[in-house]
């Protein structure tokens, strides 16, 4: 079952030719979470043939336009298209007020049920759970309020161990018992242990989404042992002070995030204007993390 | 002296995979003014060259997301480049509020000045002139307040006669005055009327802007002898009936007001996401009033 991010756009503030601002989807279990939503999402997803009706949750990280300005136009979008399944979106407080005065506006009236989940940058928090994953915002530090998020599986069914089981003749219909760790007491009453005929459940997958933010080291523990971790990295660490300035992470804090929170997957992004070619910001962070990718417009990453 | 413009968007509400929400440049006498400001319009611009920092004002028709959600990216973009220059902007009344919200929840300081003006639809207004052109809005019937706009040159300077000036040995430095309409003494005390001395200045040119609207005959009079037309043309006359529901024009109906409003050339936009030729549309135009162009993003239109 697929943990997957797509990436829509990378660029910071301002895009360039070929780089559109900060949004991705998060596919877990085939479950698509929107992670931000710059100006100009809704087309990415259709260069990318995502369809906007496949959403289930938006996630807005802060209120610099570079990460919400694309939020009242997929919107419109997906209305036209005729959605009637609730859409879940968490955000800084004043969006849903800024949402609800383009809809007033607009004479936009809404066919589908939006459900408004008002975040904070206070303290870690839980903000939704499926049966299948769980997801959470945490603190960042930036010039305005802005919070990460990371996206949990919950534990999953064992796997049917499927020689053990043909040998003993069980019956499919008791598959899915089994799957939920049940035992299988066969027709002369012998109790077959679940253990024998089922394999662990996959190991869970996580994902931890870090925009923006200047360097900190307490947000280590927050993210720590995550399998792969969306880190800004704007500027190049030549420009570290600028990044200090600005409240922002250099290539190379991002991979020394990485490092000290332990996980296994790197994915670099919200690259400023100023680089037309990334390359140096991926050598940068390689040589203190290996598995360093930079956050290309459609490429793939996923968690193995 | 260019008059000109050029299409940046050509979408109606939702876009497609080729084609972004209403926007276009015009450039009168290398002024150039942003009409409508659809979402990643500051995309289209980096895409077409044109630079942000060469706008000189903005005229939003009307609140419907595809016509000015756009607007708070570019600004952020003007912003990001260190723009000085004042910034004009005209457009619906509550589009100041929702401006000065997104500044205010994103931290956003201008370094330039902004300087908005409401439009009304209620009775044609003048809304701004230079030296060299002003800018009417004009009401339309829409499902939401909603103007056009008129774009006229103002009568320019006449042209010099070269050959007559120069057999009369008349120096540069008179030229100016003589732009001017003024008649040249010569060091004898004779007189030389302007008139041999000159040609008259170029016809004015003029453009109108009309999206979205429904079909109203009054109109034609509003824009009456003006050179170039842009009007929406969101449907075939096949889907005239929901045309008239959604308050919009039909292609036939756009060259049927070409045709009664007289003008020179007709440029037809804003089509509906379900056309993915546009030939059908530009065909039932042109079986009214063959001078008509499909706005086809990147083409541009001047008048001669």
């Amino acid at each position: 079952m697929p943990f997957e991010v797509t990436i829509l756009g990378c660029s910071s503030a301002t895009p360039t030719a070929d780089r559109h601002p900060s949004a991705q989807i998060l596919n877990i279990r085939d479950n698509l979470m929107l992670i931000d939503c710059g100006e100009a999402t809704q087309n990415q997803m259709l260069h990318y043939r995502i369809p906007h009706s496949r959403i289930s949750s938006i996630f807005i990280s802060h209120l610099h336009g570079d990460h919400y300005l694309g939020l009242n136009g997929l919107l419109a979008t997906i209305n036209f298209q005729g959605r009637v399944l609730p859409l879940d979106i968490y955000g800084p407080q004043p969006l849903e007020q800024m949402m609800l005065d383009h809809f007033r506006f607009s004479g936009t009236q809404l066919k589908f049920p939006l459900r408004f989940h008002v975040t904070q940058d206070q303290k870690r928090e839980k903000l939704m759970e499926t049966n299948k994953h769980e997801v959470f915002s945490i603190p960042l530090q930036h010039r305005i309020a802005t919070t990460g998020f990371i996206f949990r599986e919950k534990i999953g069914l064992r796997h049917i161990n499927v020689e053990a089981c043909e040998t003993l003749n069980i019956p499919y219909v008791y598959y899915h018992d089994l799957k939920e760790g049940q035992d299988y007491k066969d027709d002369n009453g012998l109790i077959h242990r679940n253990d024998i005929l089922t394999f662990p459940p996959s190991e869970i997958r996580s994902y931890a989404y870090i925009s923006d933010t200047r360097f900190f080291a307490e947000l280590a523990e927050e993210i720590s042992g995550v399998d792969m971790l969306y880190h800004e990295s704007t500027f190049l660490n030549e420009l570290k002070e600028r990044a200090e300035e600005t409240f922002h992470t250099t290539a190379l804090d991002a991979a020394r995030m990485a490092k000290m929170a332990g996980v296994k997957k790197l994915i670099l992004g919200h690259f400023s204007a100023r680089y037309r070619d990334l390359t140096p910001l991926l050598n940068e962070a390689q040589t203190l993390f290996e598995n360093s990718h930079l956050a290309i417009e459609g490429s793939r990453f996923s968690v193995d």
